[in-house]
């Protein structure tokens, strides 16, 4: 028999894993409730024609497609017609519903914008929900990408006020400093000042190709970023301006100040300024005193240049070499795609892979996760067994996590079976306890050993 | 545009929804925990080969399996023996791993066989392991049977003893107890004591067409279980020793000294009646005088017949008219299946869909449940929404979940909009209350509306 794997890019989760993803994802979950959000969860499968052509070409490409069931059934009456279909796969693989009329969802954005389209009637607007579910995705597998992982969303829909921006901007302080991540750093933008940006180039048409070179700054440096420009046909005095832009220094209110002396001559760039001015000061209000991460406004910031309208974000964290840990913005017709016209919206997601390596790599997880189980009871058979039983019993009515070793095996095995599953306490029970009606209890960590009643015990573990 | 919707058999759970089910989830996780269980999660995909050939035929034919990427840029080169994989799949759906080598996971047990053999040298034995994930299955939809559905399983593997068993018991007891699910009874029985019965028939090889006719007991009664019996060739005195069987009467403890009477010339028999005995003298050590359902001895009980080995059980409620709403057993070599021998086991499921329609009929959901969010901050703009900010965020820092309005929108559109979210409070803030540095607290159920301190205010939403 050939030892059995899990598919390439998939894990399997070990109760330590278990836990320290929970922790995360229960951290979260009570900040969006204490935010006002709501739970949603959507089917792990779609329809075909709800996911296609919402990714682009790569996204179509890259999605799960389940095969119908049911396909020998019908060979012996249309072989020639699924032989046809087979061939239409071939050429496009979601060109056939007959083949596959079903796929794994990609991400949780498009299944929520399909279910506030389904339940507009339903809903009161504006709507503030999360989602924490896998999604899955065909891409090749490589360190820190797989083909099932989790996605972490909130949004607000429905509403175009500021402080829904500012909201989901304390949901990220909130959230980071909980998990106690050191030097996240919250990095703002506007699309309007991108737009702006290139109006006062000139070249209202070119702010794609002014947003891709400027993001590129960290890696290719500004003379890179000039060349580029310079290719894509930005003339030399909207280079300049750009440069002015991008060289700004100093806090956000000096920043965005010399901002607007630059973009004075654009309406869109005034905009995306007044915009980002009103989220700051709305999150002024709204922010816990105790918040240490920066927000720093960062006009080189593109995230979703397809997709978003208005303010965006992007979270890093300075303490690990490793990428964004959230993001998100602003979009205006999501669920245009399904036929509701002007439905604005807000979302911020979780990288709940990257924030769980982060935590990992950092030690951040408190120590108590990683054996739920508190105490085992040694099991030495007869009576001292059903004694011990008792002594359990007692210990779960409190709610202690505490188990006995359900064989009385050899002392050593069920200390090894202590040690391996890093438990913290061990309670021994023998004659002399039962005698005088009291337990042993053992410190696993410091070896210290002390006879004590049931009522002292659970004291103790409960310390 | 034509409306979008959802594949048949599976669903979307809106926050209600999704608030309920997560009730559940969390009071059985806390239960695992509390008796040693240790979480896992395996993927959702699994390999073809790992899923093919262990549930039947009609099995094989659910499994969802997932179409393979990537197949239409083999096309031009491969055409011949794509096309010919093909015909293979319409033949048998499993029989390429070309077109597809992934498949949906159908239930949690098989992949936790996998893992327990996969990850053999890093597990301490016994392993307790509680596992709560979606499975798929390509059935036909129907009322309460769904293509997407959660199952919730908990298992010991690795150890015989039957001390296993009766925790097990304790877990059901404890989770319908805390769910507060009224006429809960749990019938147990052993695979033995059929073994036993078919023995003492003098035919030790019918026990399947034994077993399968007296489970019908409720549908054909004693009548309908004879013709059956007498049809498979059973003797008449064997019939006669089967019905005494069944209609012994009593507690558990007379019904199984008079079954061990019955069973005398059967060491299987005898050695199921011993176990049951133990099972339940454990079970009686080890639960809590509060738990109410009873446990009761029924040699009608049949499960999982090509499975079980050993002690079996199913969960039932009087209450609703529905199946079971729990079962599982002992089954003696379930990682055999992927190369590892005498790993002995034990668990239980929990119907999830079930339980939940069980308590949405009973009406035991805790109200608090059905919005997270306990009051809204009417925004009446300008001076009183910055007050409002900061009252906000004054709520929330004390864990209240809390929520204003986005936009100072009309105070009418406001109301309904926390109407329509069933909010049990709001918060009105105008000139006045800012002067005395007061807020409006008024509950939407008495409709009572008191001027308050920010403290007592949140005194009273604690409350």
């Amino acid at each position: 028999m050939s030892k059995p794997r899990i598919p390439q890019g998939t894990r399997d989760f070990s109760p330590t894993e278990v836990r320290k993803r929970q922790y995360i994802l229960n951290t979260l979950r009570t900040i969006f409730e204490t935010y006002g959000f709501q739970p949603l969860e959507t089917p792990s499968m779609e329809n075909l024609t709800t996911l296609m052509g919402k990714y682009g070409e790569e996204g179509d490409r890259l999605i799960f497609k389940i095969l119908n069931n049911g396909l020998h059934e019908k060979k012996d009456s249309d072989k020639e017609k699924l032989n046809s279909e087979w061939n239409k796969v071939l050429e496009k693989p979601y060109s056939s519903s007959i083949v596959t009329e079903r796929a794994l969802r990609y991400d949780l954005t498009i299944p929520f914008a399909r279910y506030v389209v389904m339940h507009q009637n339903d809903i009161a607007l504006p709507f503030r929900r999360y989602q924490m579910q896998p999604v899955w995705r065909a891409d090749r597998p490589q360190k820190g990408r797989y083909r099932e992982f989790w996605q972490c969303d909130a949004d607000v829909v429905g509403s175009t006020s500021l402080i829904n921006e500012a909201e989901l901007l304390c949901i990220y302080q909130s959230a980071f400093h909980q998990l106690k991540i050191p030097q996240v750093k919250v990095k703002i933008n506007s699309r309007k000042l991108l737009a702006g940006l290139a109006e006062i180039c000139g070249m209202p048409d070119k702010m794609m190709d002014i947003t891709i070179a400027i993001d590129k700054l960290d890696k290719i440096e500004w003379t890179g970023v000039v060349a580029e420009l310079q290719q894509k046909g930005i003339p030399d005095d909207g280079i300049e301006k750009i440069g002015k832009v991008i060289q700004l220094k100093g806090d956000n209110d000096t920043q965005l100040a010399a901002l607007a002396e630059i973009m004075k001559t654009s309406e869109t760039g005034l905009k995306g300024i007044e915009e980002l001015k009103q989220t700051l000061s709305y999150y002024a209000e709204l922010a816990d005193k105790n918040w240490t991460s920066e927000i720093v406004v960062d006009i080189s910031l593109a995230r979703g240049l397809n997709y978003y309208t208005g303010v965006i974000v992007e979270v890093g964290c300075g303490a690990v070499k490793i990428g964004s840990i959230g993001g998100g913005g602003r979009y205006d017709d999501l669920t245009g795609l399904f036929g509701l016209k002007g439905v604005s919206g807000v979302g911020v997601s979780f990288g709940i892979d990257r924030t769980y390596d982060v935590m990992e790599e950092l030690d951040l997880f408190p120590e108590q996760l990683v054996s739920g189980t508190k105490v085992l009871l040694i099991n030495f058979g007869g009576a001292e067994e059903k004694y011990a039983l008792g002594v359990l019993n007692k210990l779960r009515h409190v709610g202690l996590a505490a188990e006995i070793y359900p064989d009385a095996a050899k002392f050593d095995k069920q200390m090894k079976y202590a040690n391996k599953r890093g438990l913290p306490y061990i309670i021994i029970i023998g004659e002399e306890e039962m005698r005088q009606h009291m337990v042993s209890l053992k410190n696993f960590t410091t070896g210290e050993q002390k006879m004590l009643t049931i009522h002292e015990c659970i004291e103790a573990l409960k310390a």
